[in-house]
């Protein structure tokens, strides 16, 4: 059984590992398409030139890092690794991936309906991440004790929040307007209150559950 | 000896890293050499301009992906590695490195000739797997001790596995009607069949041998 | 508690693991757009040719060879890890990511103002990594116990070291005057003096606190 | 002192990861720089035109898998890191991450003067090692306690093994006689009762350390 349990903590591990790495070169494969301008004359005009693309590869490093974030987040509430997680996390990988193309896509076009094709693949990404952290938390029993209420909020944030930020980003960057912006803050307001409240109320089950 | 075995666990361990590392970047430089058409009209025309890259895009993503699960599985048997496992482990991933190439030839010719190439690259790594786990299992008692009927099962299962679930999609994708996908189908059930009969034998086995 | 002290721990580990794949991509990366010269006669001339992109390479090399040393001498002081310092390490890999395209830019244009951009961006690099320093040191209280003096040393040196030492080599690179490398000399020796004081004070700090 | 000893420890765990990172990204890029032809016609003439790439392709990563072992046996008998180690272990990176630009030399040109050039850089990777190896052993005091000769006997394999071996496959392949491979079996028999008599010599000093 111990046997077993090592197992499946170092399943766990491995697949950690795998993900990190894919994430690592995704990232930085954001920059390689890049290339200077063949002819620039000073610093202003090089920036000027080069300007979509660096604003594209700052957004999809922002994607990037997100999902990173969110993902180091979520698996460290896991507590082993099965075969379906497995499958799960590389669909989730297999599309991040194609953000590098996406972002290509992008900067290239700089068009709504390239925008469109972009924050659609963001949005996919989080679904599949939101799958496979709803997978491991409510059917493969693969996390650390938590309540339903917490594993659902998780999901809800995995889900939406990535794409709920590009698209918002996105307005405020086509409409010229702080919109975007500002449903941003709001989003990350709430977001800092829910999480506060979530801590407050697990705490407080958490000596319920001792006192009991 | 003590010092001694847990240099080869950690020789077993870095040797996974190190193979975990070329899956990762194999997977992703899959998604490098596409690039977006220079004109299209709207989000249909883009997919539909896209979509043969696309689709060997999501077959070798998951041929990669079957080979990287299949690796963790394999390896996660294994107690130690050695000198022999470095090498036949190093061709299989030379061979996995080329996927990406065989991927390109795939979306550019799509003739039965680059299928029958990719499907011969693909069966290579499977064989170039299953030589690497039967010189682990058999020769080099690189294993935890498990049942020599079950290694001969993995080594089955890992030498003939990818070709056959590849060829049968590329005969589904081809002929365009669903005997490859239904032939998919039956080779996973069965296999779920075989594995649970091997779970319970070697359950068996165990309880005879601690009882003995 | 533990459990927490635990996890903060893997998080650190996993953010160490995550920037180490990027420092090695950004690092390998950097060689993949020098392509060998169509046409070439002899040794000398294929060298001759190739001049500028390998010293370009080679410089490139040593800057993100010396942000690797940096950060894992920074980091290896740091006990955990949380979501701010995440958010601020990822800044700094952003920027380090586009270092093959400032190498790029530096190779194909040899121009002062590529020099400057380059230069720029190295001590962007540098300042990023301050600040991410100095907020594990100073706020999110994550660095091990040292003295406050140390702490500010080391923010220094991250800092200003790496934009000192490129300026430095580029004065004497653009120059033609030993100037450059003299003064490097001079900042390095300074600084193993200084190095040798702080431990000797370090020291005498520890045999006081362990006296009281 | 424990906490020291732990942080070397760490320090010589993330020098490995940071190598094995770069080995296999430039493991893997060897074949990114590859690409089908435009014309061809079954399967014979494909593999036809694409001989001289996937010759060099295999070579490079020969050298590239025997290097990584190398880097792997030299690496397990060290305990502990420094300053020092970094810097001699990222000259051997920079030159190993120069690899695929060597291949690519290589299989365009074909000359004998290329040949030279890549055989120059192969070499050059084993003199770096076995500089970072030297210093391991001989001045850093980093590696575990093994007699002088055996420091000496692996200094000079590490050295000159790779380039000799690379050179012998090449007189075989430019002069199309099997001198050169019978070169390599002799070097490799020799090798292997060398490797004997040093193991059957260490068995005995150990034998009568134990016995002192």
């Amino acid at each position: 059984m111990t046997d077993n349990t090592h197992k499946e903590a170092q399943h766990l591990h491995r697949l950690i590992l795998f993900s990190d790495a894919v994430f690592a070169i995704a990232i930085t494969l954001l920059a390689i398409e890049i290339h200077p301008p063949e002819h620039w004359h000073g610093v202003a005009d090089l920036f000027g030139q080069m300007q979509h693309k660096l604003m594209a590869y700052v957004v999809s490093f922002a994607v990037v890092g997100i999902y990173w974030v969110s993902h180091r987040r979520t698996y460290s509430r896991l507590r082993r690794a099965d075969g379906a997680l497995d499958v799960l996390n590389l669909v989730m990988l297999g599309l991040l991936a194609l953000l590098p193309l996406a972002t290509e896509l992008l900067w290239e076009s700089g068009s709504v309906a390239a925008a469109l094709v972009y924050v659609g693949l963001v949005t996919s990404i989080g679904l599949a991440h939101a799958v496979a952290w709803g997978y491991a938390a409510f059917f493969g029993t693969l996390s650390e004790p938590m309540p339903a209420l917490e594993k659902i909020y998780v999901l809800l944030r995995v889900a939406l929040l990535p794409g709920l930020m590009c698209s918002l980003s996105f307005v405020s960057i086509i409409t010229r307007t702080p919109w975007g912006w500002l449903g941003m803050a709001l989003v990350v307001g709430g977001l800092s209150v829910v999480n506060r409240l979530m801590a407050r109320k697990t705490a407080t089950s958490t000596v319920q559950t001792a006192e009991a």
